[in-house]
């Protein structure tokens, strides 16, 4: 048995929904929480003393993106990307399924392992499960995640199998690689629920993975454009097979919405590009709602985006300097519209683990959303 | 006589140069000063609060472009430019004679003033002295320029003399404008000498923007694309004919040559968006040369920039993860790029303003340019 990094404080009195701490190498992590995504080794348009500021201690890096750019040697060079990066703080790597699946090209999945061509130069490439352990050992990963295959919306339920099954297998051989690290790495494997959108494959997929005893466990193959309430239903079937004990993580939600339904089946850890793209394109997060800087609207407006919300580290930007930055193509409007749209789900995550702690995290929810407008644009 | 807001602290005992205190509305400023450009109330890919830990309390803002976008209606509604971009120390503005001269389209100076359409949406404008004094004063800024007539560098005696006579009387008019203000407004108004790169007018020009009584002086029509030895003639001997104790302002100037050669005539102000425009394409100044980042040997690279400067305010970023967010296309490449343009400049001026106290500005001069090359790019 490898040791717990997870531990319940509190539970809700109604829903599934559970606050916990979770003990990591570079330090402690209070859930449910929601991890900004470095995708390169940076979180687009912000730096690490800002996330820092924010409050989070846990990001996200993509093993695809950075196996390919800036590489195994380079990350091997500089001690990891904790050191290339200057984050001392957590980080958890995916295991590239995902953007092996939705971004690179001619992706074919053996037995063995998978081969793809990148989608920067086009250049051929294959990994096994072992291989992708090795390089999260390499990017120094506080949590990484076993190599999965991930599968679209729409594919019959032999698929489905055939890739659970590939799924399974992969994990018990990267459980087996992540072992003969142990004696240098701290880092922690995660192994991957797939399952598609089948209840009988995902409760299958939970009962091997779990088998696995490993830490923790992520849900993959989720939020792939399925409709939101297929999201919930298949999220609260497979939660339902998953021992307390584990931490869960969810891979890719990032709007309210959806942060606050998988809080409340019980998941611990969720990512998303989407706040920080978002915020480059202008959109802003509010508990009012969404706001589109462009709009001339805004030109006049000597308010700041959400009062409730400390948008730039006590700074006072107003929505109309904000709508001129993105007129005129400013770096800094990305910069600031990032920064306000993770400090509005960090805000988000912190009151619901305090409605979890008072038992009152249904409430907290509805009325939430209710001035959310489930995501309604002011304009 | 207008009040005085320069004071000359020290003088080298070989060259022009000298060091000074400008008392101005928002705060004190020490010269020789280089002021970072925030073209469109925003020094491009900077926070104005990270503008102001590396150590600058005087920035620039461009008239033309502020005047186009966000417009004077914004700006009054929100009290000016301090206000509306969070910054709380000075600002001083062109008179957007050099952006009407070199971006918009048909361009027309008549004795009243001039017409041009926007480089942006191509509408048209009408601008007279007294109209850019207004603007300024909407604005708020705390060194204004009055609208001059640019020239570019190959045009002959008879149509710089136009040109000047034309800035000549336009500054007139700008001071009776600026005077209606005063009450209200504490902001000071500069000329700007012109003559283009005949030593007569230039000589006629100063004598007569010297005979206005205002409390300092720009130097306009220089560094625009004339040799860098045409540059220094003109300019030292344009100073020749300055009143010590005025304030003397070079529009333009942001690289360790020409500021060095300006601060060795006497100059004591002096901008430029080289530096930033330059750090968003991976070029960096280092007191040992140029850094072309995009270079393929910065790679595994684990040293800083360079170590005599504090680029990131006490962070290590490596030009190996500079060189990375610069092949990934990431926005923190620019950020910090710029970042360390402005902080070398900062540097720059401060060893400037301390060898011109110890009497040795000469050699100081001499011994930086041999290490920084004169720009020779490292890679």
């Amino acid at each position: 048995m490898v040791e717990k990094i997870y531990q319940t404080t509190s539970r809700d009195a109604v829903t599934g929904a559970r606050t916990g701490l979770l003990t990591l190498p570079h330090g402690p992590v209070e859930t449910p929480v929601f991890m900004p995504v470095g995708t390169a080794g940076t979180v687009k348009a912000m730096t690490a003393p800002d996330i820092h500021r924010i409050g989070f201690r846990l990001l996200l890096g993509n093993t695809y993106h950075l196996y390919l750019r800036p590489g195994v040697e380079v990350l091997s060079r500089f001690g990891g990307l904790h050191a290339f990066s200057r984050w001392n703080h957590n980080i958890l790597t995916d295991s590239g399924g995902f953007q092996i699946f939705s971004l690179s090209h001619m992706r074919k999945i053996t037995e063995d392992g998978v081969t793809f061509q990148s989608h920067i130069d086009g250049s051929r490439h294959a990994l096994t499960p072992e291989r992708v352990v090795d390089i999260q050992v390499t990017i120094g990963s506080d949590i990484q995640m076993a190599l999965d295959v991930c599968t679209g919306p729409d594919i019959d339920h032999a698929a489905a199998r055939a890739a659970l099954e590939t799924t399974s297998e992969w994990a018990i051989r990267a459980k087996r690689q992540w072992t003969t690290h142990r004696e240098t790495y701290r880092g922690i494997l995660f192994p991957i629920v797939q399952g598609n959108f089948y209840h009988d494959l995902r409760k299958e997929s939970v009962e091997r993975t779990v088998s696995l005893d490993l830490p923790g466990i992520a849900i993959g193959g989720l939020s792939v454009g399925e409709p939101f309430d297929k999201f919930v239903e298949t999220l609260a079937r497979t939660m339902e097979h998953i021992p307390a004990e584990l931490p869960r993580y969810v891979m890719g939600i990032g709007t309210p919405e959806y942060i606050l339904a998988a809080i409340e089946h019980g998941v611990d850890m969720f990512d998303c590009v989407f706040p920080t793209r978002a915020g480059r394109n202008g959109l802003l997060f509010t508990t009012k709602g969404r706001i589109n800087l462009k709009n001339a609207r805004w030109a006049l407006d000597t308010g700041v985006p959400d009062p409730e919300i400390d948008s730039f580290g006590g700074e006072r930007y107003s929505l109309g300097y904000l709508h001129h930055l993105f007129k005129s193509g400013e770096i800094l409007g990305s910069m600031l519209a990032s920064r306000h749209n993770l400090a509005f789900l960090h805000h988000l995550v912190f009151l619901s683990r305090n409605a979890i702690r008072e038992g009152s995290f249904s409430s907290f929810k509805e009325r939430f959303l209710e001035g959310y407008g489930s995501g309604t644009t002011r304009a």
